[in-house]
């Protein structure tokens, strides 16, 4: 199965790098941009014998807490496609 | 306007991130993950008097291009939505 999870800064939190971006963009010409916000995709294929989508479902949250996203200052979504 | 902009490493570049991510999962009981994967997503809110769909479009491309990309090992999708 193929896995796409995004992650993003929750609101609120400093976002150095999408706040430098945006600091950036008006040197580049480019005017009336706001809100700047840089988060991850993380893209992976999920096999197993017998693995069901439910099961695929409850690993991938379980991968996103411990490892792929920090759930203190992060939101995390993922959709899951058979293939 | 608000637009998501998804910049993913092109197939075939080295991605040490993903590398990485892949070579932990294993460690914290995860087994079968293959093909991982990173990118970026890019949030950001575009205004401007009678900025139409069209315009939008081909200042995000622009950006893209000089700014959030690297065209050389990164490909990159963007949706724009009115808002």
């Amino acid at each position: 199965m193929n896995v796409r999870v995004y992650v993003t800064p929750k609101k609120g939190i400093l976002d150095p790098q999408g706040a430098a971006v945006e600091r950036s963009l008006p040197n580049l010409g480019f005017t009336g941009v706001s809100g700047v916000q840089i988060g991850k995709i993380i893209d992976l294929t999920i096999t197993g014998d017998g693995l069901t989508a439910a099961a695929a479902h409850e690993q991938v949250d379980d991968m996103c807490r411990r490892l792929l996203a920090n759930p203190i200052i992060e939101d995390y979504t993922f959709e899951i496609s058979e293939g």
